[in-house]
């Protein structure tokens, strides 16, 4: 395949040296070929509200623009009292608006949960999974990725140090890649190069 | 009983007309006089990151502070994409910090979700207890309300017109008062006046 999809990938914690952020970046240096995976910042934008729907705030816009580029989304998240982060479950209102024009419509996901914790993002990871059903967002399901005891899991360049936890994320991309190429909408050929 | 439990009501929804506020407004008509009903406004609050917790914006400690001085909580809230709104989310994650000093520990809690759909916010509604959990909060069993079919619930000026739900809401504010009354931290005298 020479067309490479583009993978929006969303964290869902602010924080300047957030593991999940370590996770994404690591995951983004690891990604096979055919995957384009690029972070879309989601700390710019404004609270949801209805109101703003006729004529949404700058950054909503351009967040929402930029997910409908995307050919697939990876969520690198943690766990906010047992649940999705709100800001995390922020931007995913705010794409998925106005009703009947979600920027997540069909676009294949994947859920990759981190967390310095024993049960590594569990209940973020599922409560994430219920939203993609109602985004219709088909979700990869194996492997699960819970990542947990990520408080030790990198070193200061920001790099992997368990071999098992490597193999793991190898093993993950590559059933995302898979994935993707089975459910993503293919890029039309004039949009090989296309990054926004 | 003459002292009055401060609620604080927290609606999950920032549009003006938002039936969830119109609920809540109705509902602190219709409170029982031992509970002193208030909105507190979770719109003007910055998105979470843990590097604020240090310094956290003044938005951020002034919701904090009013949620600690809370004897319990009640969530008004619609369902966005099967789970909680991000705009509430943020707000509990905003007062469930720093680690170990949450505002909502040990406050008895109630969850009204209203929707104009046929679920009435079920999603919501479980998603939110699911942290309630984690955050210590009792939260108030039966009857649960899921408000389904709500655009044709309230007349123009914001009251209930359907009999049956009036009756099952105040049905609903009886067991919370009493929920509360059987799991709150007893104020103290000298906090009987309190509003903050």
């Amino acid at each position: 395949m020479s067309d490479r999809w583009n993978v929006a990938v969303l964290v869902g914690s602010l924080r300047k040296e957030s593991l999940n952020r370590k996770m994404a970046n690591a995951l983004i240096r690891m990604a096979p070929p055919s995957l384009d995976m690029q972070i879309v910042e989601i700390g710019s934008l404004p609270l949801y509200s209805q109101d703003d729907e006729a004529n949404p705030p700058a950054a909503s816009k351009t967040f929402k623009e930029r997910i409908e580029k995307a050919h697939a989304v990876l969520f690198v998240t943690p766990e906010y009292n047992r649940s999705v982060p709100g800001v995390l479950k922020n931007a995913i209102d705010i794409a998925s608006r106005p009703y009947g024009k979600s920027a997540w419509n069909a676009k294949p996901a994947g859920v990759v949960t981190v967390s310095p914790g024993a049960i590594g993002g569990f209940g973020s990871n599922q409560h994430l999974r219920q939203s993609l059903v109602f985004l219709n967002m088909p979700a990869l399901q194996q492997p699960e990725a819970y990542i947990g005891g990520a408080g030790d899991l990198f070193d200061a360049q920001g790099n992997i140090t368990k071999e098992s936890t490597k193999e793991f994320l190898h093993k993950f991309l590559a059933a995302f890649a898979q994935w993707i190429e089975r459910n993503a909408t293919k890029p039309a050929a004039n949009e090989k190069t296309k990054a926004a």
